[in-house]
């Protein structure tokens, strides 16, 4: 037997009896991509195991994420931190071995991967990252940064439309770093795939301007996947999709069913399985020696390569030193010194503006100091002015449209594919990626944005057109001088958005209602290197508040006007927070001293200590919130809600606040009502934030 | 000038006209899109503008819905209730005419479009329900359903990955009756495609299966546009995308450049528009009487289209009075008499069941006397449990895998695709579509669910596997006899899907405790005509609780154990509710007196009247809430909250709720800590339903 040969069994059998041990999981693709994953890693893959964060490794991505004994399997055999025992305690509680790979948890896994296609999506992100710091960095002689991305990936992954607009759009960007081996088995949960998937992909792909190649045998014929895998990194101006057929669940007596896709294989069958390989029949978790021997060197080589990259970065620090300060800057993930001196700080004198506009000031502004931004938008440009004046588009230099070390990604009308790829980007180092579209069109990308929460990547989400105040004036663009793109109506006015995002775990949902929180919005999503932001912008003009500053609203929340013995608190948020100070006004007129508390993100403000929150949104008088959306959720922090209760409307943004009665005339007979409301009810009022859990 | 010439140039004038008007909107595309909108409405649609619910109508949608004007328009010159007036108003407040077409508003109007990419999709779901229908009540001599599905979309619907999901899939079922035509006018808002979408797009649809035609000059070639729509008809067993080279903005200064997009004409330029077009330069919404004459000779032609079918109808009435009978049921949107005998009713003394497998028993049981039922899942059948026993896919006969009578759809992994879809599916009529996932990816679909709920269609949505308990050992699928798909750990298991789907107006989240309440949410669901509902199901076996009744579940929440001057009441919903059960039990043992109230559906119980819902979350005691998912929004019906307050975790259910606290013993002490505080606190504890607004 071939060490090979050895070493494919070993994969194929370990991945049965992790799986028949933890009594979950899937052994089908483990099984099948066993040869395409020993090939890959033995011959191409360069990276170092004893250090899995080197900066110049290439990525791996397992797209097909279910099938993550597969890439546990390898990261133990080369030596990453998994060891045997963490390969027993798969899909088990706080083991090291969830039930599908998550980053920033298991030594070696790039990027969170499960929900089918955003791995796919991802690698065209990572592919993205290494060819635009190759750009920016590389100099003759100096090829600092050529690593490949690699990503495996399954039909279900080539059904998401998710992968489909990331697929399109690295055809389009000539992304030549970046090679899929798609596992053609033929199998899904439903069946043959010929019940629901009979597209052909090959030609989908040459469609996209991919190169395609196909490996046949991807059961045993190591040479072609060789040959493939040889090609694709020959081809430098096209991403390749390798089709590999395989058998799933190979070996077993069930392969190239269903019945091998999702659930443990059985005892008598994993004994004929280690019989049919030459295997000890009833030995578990056998790994023969001369295999870790043979994973072992490859490991080694891994860590060689590196010492020589090494070296060569610190020969490039001697010729380039500018450059390499910020390069390893930029790897260890920190922020320029000083560079919050570039946020725009503003006083209330200042002219009213859009919060998208204190959008563009403030990337205009960071840009200069922060080259790690790099930016885009889903073909929104215009309207979300995420464009930095002056700033080129990555795009291939064979296009003249731009070039790689370009900072500005035209993603397309593409959200998910866009939120995915940003995972990517992020999960790459170095790049601090802000993606642009409709606040209501984030949740088209509702699946990478909560796995960017999930696996902590920081991204920077620029929802623009963040209420019903979509408005129905024209504005010159800025950075086109053409008049812009508007929409209005429900169909284009979030509503749940909030609420939708505000329950997900580590993401920070900012609506900043001025200039200055605006800046303190940048400030803590550019500081949050472990926490996306979604940036909630407005359309329409907005005043810049007298009590606003950048380091009060960087708490989350604060109080902004403040009253003694007041009657009434009303907290708020980004245009509402306008509002909100008019009724104020209004309500003092008549006698009732109402203070405003703006609070733009709850989840900074809810990790702020106690005795502050409850200074912010303090007992002795009801508080009532106000937001043009939802109010669901805002009941944690008033004990009263306005907001909306349906969907939008259509027409000028004045006329639809008045017809929902978000107005300062109407918020002040509804403050009145609120504080009538609690004096007939007598007692004290207690602070929402007063609780026993 | 020919009659025609006179037609398409009326139109875009009238495109100018009426966006210059509301000083907002898109030109570019109607004016681009308009001899393809003459010829299709004048020589093939064929629909009756006096009655645009006539059930064989041929379907029109919209895709790129932003170029509405051109809608608008095509209906208000054929009679559709759409007049100057209202023409007048585009995007005025509670106009006919909104930003964006919208279903169940504006005569004429079959799917609400806009948000890009979900009208292909609807279409796609109405080119299934014609054909499914077809199937099912054609008889020889009785083609009672032929009509055709035509959709135009622009280069962003075709960008986004809903589309590519459902063309893959209509491809796949060989749908002739689908004709789309694809405004390949090379702008998008960014500027030319060229620099974000430059794969080939015919090559693309090839690669799906579909006919692919070309028309080079969209602008004026009116016999080449002509000639690829009887194409396209001739074409039996494939979809059809025509690719119609236009000129966006055609006859304006501006033609051809993103200039025309969004933003209206400037007043020189239209009044050059109409010198060039011959049209009195000065005359605003001018209509030649003999384009009137002109379009209202089609009107007629689709009045006695529709008198001779009626003829067919009742002719087939006399020969197939069952079929007639269902079918104009159906047509009309009724329930069978008696259907919801056929709801399953359960007793404490039944065994535990998981509630996905609950909703099994009650869609077996229902599909027998509701043919109406349309299922389908996103490649989880043995998941979702959501195949009938014995029921027969709907394919094309050509793959021998089912026929197109067949009620089950192979939706593959494409949620997004299947939600937008089965939007369709609705929109059609006859049909009430249920669509399944694991809960945590109803997500990816977010785009099209909100959709539903705007436009108020009734889908229904079984989300399988929706809390932390997803388990990890296999369990045998009563469909399939084979082991089933299983997956844990965070990447699956949702945690603010609860929050965001309740926020949205109109929509119905349930999430049933047991058998009865898995009866309830369907008999609601099924009954409300223009509510979507999403059914939250588990995977973990569910005990029949004590109490609990459909009729009391219909009313969306109900106290589930009553006491007098409680010390404490528990308020939870589904696979919580047992355990909220098991700790009140445990604080009876300790003396407090504990009521249990479940509350499977916020929306239903919402529209309960305030006395019945004061008498469930009543005042004199704390109310906790319990739910294995995110807390945000419970505070609406709670004083006090447990749940998640993070992510999930990779392990066996019972181990996972363990870490989590979410147990009787420790719902108890969470209970006993609620209490003390209350009477520490001291008051009236007042039921959080009582406020002031």
């Amino acid at each position: 037997m071939s060490v090979d040969t050895t070493c494919i069994s070993t994969i194929r059998t370990l991945a049965a009896d992790v799986v028949a041990k933890s009594n979950s999981g899937h052994p089908g693709a483990p099984m099948g991509m066993a040869p395409a994953a020993h090939v890959l890693f033995s011959q191409f893959l360069t990276a170092n195991p004893s250090n899995s964060k080197w900066f110049n490794r290439d990525r791996f991505v397992l797209s097909n994420g279910h099938a993550c004994v597969l890439q546990y399997t390898m990261l133990h055999l080369l030596g990453y931190k998994i060891s045997m025992d963490d390969l027993k305690l798969f899909r088990q509680l706080d083991s090291l071995t969830p039930g599908h790979p998550e980053a920033n948890h298991t030594d070696g896994i790039e990027v969170t991967t499960g929900p089918l296609g955003q791995g796919f999506a991802n690698g065209v992100g990572l592919a993205i990252a290494s060819n635009h710091l190759a750009a920016v960095y590389n100099k003759p002689d100096f090829e600092l940064l050529n690593n490949f991305t690699y990503v495996f990936c399954g039909d279900g992954c080539l059904m998401e439309g998710v992968s489909a607009e990331a697929a399109s759009l690295a055809g389009h960007l000539q992304l030549g770093n970046l090679i899929v081996v798609y596992d053609d088995n033929h199998i899904s949960i439903d069946g043959d795939t010929a019940i629901a998937f009979t597209e052909d992909v090959g030609a989908r792909f040459l469609s996209y301007g991919w190169q395609v190649l196909h490996v046949e045998n991807g059961d045993s014929d190591l040479d072609g996947i060789n040959k493939a895998l040889n090609e694709a990194r020959a081809e430098k101006s096209k991403p390749t999709i390798i089709r590999l057929r395989t058998t799933i669940g190979f070996g077993s007596k069930e392969q190239g069913t269903h019945g091998v896709h999702g659930s443990p294989l059985k005892a008598d069958d994993i004994v004929a399985l280690k019989t049919k390989f030459g295997f000890p029949p009833d030995e578990k978790f056998y790994v023969p020696a001369e295999v870790y021997k043979f994973y072992g060197e490859i490991a080694q080589k891994g860590a060689s390569a590196e010492a020589k990259w090494n070296s060569l970065l610190a020969a490039y620090g001697q010729k380039y030193p500018t450059e390499h300060a910020e390069l390893t800057r930029r790897i260890a993930g920190e922020l320029p010194q000083n560079w919050e001196k570039a946020l725009p700080v503003y006083k209330p004198t200042d002219s009213a503006q859009a919060s998208r506009k204190l959008s563009e000031i403030a990337l205009t502004s960071l840009a200069a100091v922060l080259p790690d931004l790099l930016g885009g938008s889903a073909d929104l440009t215009s309207s979300n002015l995420t464009k930095v004046k002056g700033s080129v588009d990555f795009q291939p230099p064979a296009t003249k449209l731009g070039t790689y070390a370009g900072t500005y990604i035209r993603y397309g009308v593409r959200e998910h594919g866009m939120g995915a790829i940003a995972n990517g980007l992020a999960a790459y180092g170095g790049i601090i990626p802000f993606v642009g579209t409709f606040l209501n069109f984030v949740s088209y990308a509702a699946g990478a944005v909560r796995l960017s929460a999930l696996s902590r990547v920081q991204v920077i989400w620029v929802g623009t057109h963040d209420s019903i105040g979509l408005g129905e004036v024209s504005c010159l663009s800025t950075t086109f001088g053409v008049t812009n793109e508007l929409h209005s109506g429900p169909t284009h006015q979030p509503v749940e958005t909030n609420a939708h995002f505000r329950a997900i775990p580590n993401l920070a949902f900012w609506r900043p209602a001025d200039g200055n929180e605006t800046s303190a919005a940048y400030s803590v999503a550019l500081k949050s290197k472990h926490t996306p932001s979604i940036l909630a912008l407005s359309r329409q003009n907005l005043p810049n508040l007298e009590g606003s500053t950048i380091e009060r609203a960087s708490r989350g929340g604060y109080v902004l006007i403040e009253e003694e013995k007041e009657d009434l608190t009303i907290v708020s948020c980004g245009s509402e927070v306008t509002i909100a100070v008019e009724a104020a006004k209004k309500l003092k007129e008549q006698g009732i001293k109402t203070r405003v508390v703006s609070l733009p993100c709850w989840l900074v403000f809810d990790q702020q200590d106690a005795q502050y929150r409850l200074s912010v949104l303090r007992s002795g008088a009801p508080i009532l919130s106000l937001e043009a959306l939802s109010t669901l959720g805002w009941e944690r922090y008033s004990h009263e809600q306005y907001g909306l209760t349906g969907w939008g409307a259509s027409g000028p943004y004045q006329k639809v606040y008045e017809k929902l009665g978000i107005t300062g005339a109407n918020i002040a007979v509804v403050g009145k009502k609120v504080v009538d409301f609690y004096k007939q009810k007598g007692g004290e009022v207690v602070s929402p934030l007063v609780r026993a859990l």
